[in-house]
């Protein structure tokens, strides 16, 4: 099934946040409409229940690592498959409603996560200014519009339009290189315009039996088969301390025979439990450096 | 160097939140002054410029994961040493100013943390009262504390002392299993009394050359050994999206060369980078069964 101007996408609002900002994308290319959520479990439902056809999730920042709300869900609904996946740079600006000096603005309001980011840019630029914590980017914007006051927001390009905001600061990231790596995510099987797609990448999740050396056991199924891991991952298994349940990311190799005979060995080996292919997509990342 | 009355313990505040109900275990056993601080960076800030002798920070939890933010730190204070374990069970309770019926509360307030934790309890119990989160759970205990409302927090038994509230439910959370592993750190060799400990841990953290099986390589060397690992944890090396950095925790040896072989081999393997010990400590959480 293609994309089309029918399909909804539901990702976390409200109205200007990064996850707006990478589900606009979808909507430029495809048309598709876009649908607000409130919560990572509201969104996530949304989908399993087919209100929404589709839906955008971030899963890892490079700066602040896994949304582990988000791979605990992907891991509890098995009716969702990852159908593509998306890296975002991260660019933060400072927004006021007009356009005043840095020395004038008394409180700089944004999600601790952003705040955290610009640390060391408002620290040298606005050490005068009160740090106010929000629960978005986007209701720091909407705060900041609705103010009287000299205060500023931390937010996205889109939530300055959304919110009639000016930029008196770019770009004010610490580290250059903020990425967000976003899945997107169904019960269905869509399909993108797959042109000029280099690679695939596949996301596995299972258990192990608690026994020295199992994952170095699991390791060798792919170092023998030369398949590059991407990433991986361990959630805690809500059980008990010390459980765990590993997420691994990985290059498809050329030869699909490859990944069956990879996939029945690890349902063979007695130390895995409830493997599940989580999906198999389009890289947007892969990069012959990033193997672990 | 012992631990004595002279000996100052820093933890996250403010007065009252989890990791000042563990701090309290290490003043009650040895006696020692406690000091809180806003934030892990201006804790673990305090312990490397001396400030305080040891500090307590939460490490895991075994329902949200690893505090990512803390490994961050552990990384990047190179002074700082890992001395001690202590794995604490979580038990969040229902405070309000007076006894008052579930039917009477309107408000419930706590970190979003402990709301999620207790999320079944308060859809079942409290589906009419709204949910307000703060920034801790002692903030929440203080507000409701000075509230004329009926309003309720979600806290600890220790905030419910130190805001003199009354204890509405006990034991709300959705998982009973819910634990939180703290490590005890310093920049000193200070020593607890080892009395009855069976087991070392060690907890080490390196970067990885990017090139296909480079873990597994690493694993192998654990495998070989014999050596149990009781945790592996990758955190973003904040330089580009899919660059990492391993933490693992492994029971040590009966045969102190044996770990010294295993660094050695790890120091002499080529695709191992910034191999550093965070720390070898008594294990207050190892079980046979607990072992990846």
């Amino acid at each position: 099934m293609k994309l089309s101007k029918a399909t909804y996408m539901g990702y976390l609002g409200p109205e200007g946040t990064f996850s707006h900002c990478a589900a606009d994308i979808y909507k430029k290319k495809y048309g598709l409409k876009l649908q607000p959520y409130s919560s990572f479990i509201t969104l996530v439902e949304a989908v399993h229940k087919k209100k929404v056809d589709t839906a955008i999730v971030p899963v890892e920042n490079s700066i602040e690592g896994s949304v582990g709300v988000v791979l605990d869900l992907l891991a509890n609904y098995k009716t969702i498959k990852i159908i593509a996946e998306l890296a975002l740079p991260i660019k933060h600006q400072l927004l006021a409603k007009e356009k005043i000096p840095l020395n004038k603005i008394r409180r700089v309001m944004s999600h601790p996560q952003a705040i955290g980011q610009c640390r060391l840019w408002l620290n040298k630029h606005l050490p005068h200014a009160d740090i106010v914590e929000t629960s978005s980017t986007a209701i720091a914007a909407k705060t900041v519009s609705e103010s009287k006051e000299h205060w500023a927001a931390i937010g996205t390009a889109m939530s300055k339009i959304i919110y009639k905001l000016q930029c008196i600061a770019e770009d004010i990231n610490d580290y250059k290189n903020n990425t967000t790596r976003f899945l997107i995510i169904s019960t269905q099987d869509l399909t993108f315009d797959n042109n000029n797609i280099q690679n695939y990448k596949t996301t596995i999740e299972f258990k192990l039996l608690h026994e020295p050396g199992s994952l170095y056991e699991v390791l060798g199924e792919f170092a023998k088969r030369k398949i590059n891991l991407t990433r991986i991952e361990s959630r805690p298994t809500k059980t008990e301390l010390g459980q765990y349940r590993f997420f691994i990311d990985f290059v498809n190799p050329c030869n699909e025979k490859i990944i069956q005979e990879l996939l029945s060995a690890l349902n063979k080996n007695k130390k895995v439990s409830t493997l599940r292919v989580l999906g198999s997509y389009p890289s947007s990342l892969y990069n012959k450096n990033n193997t672990t």
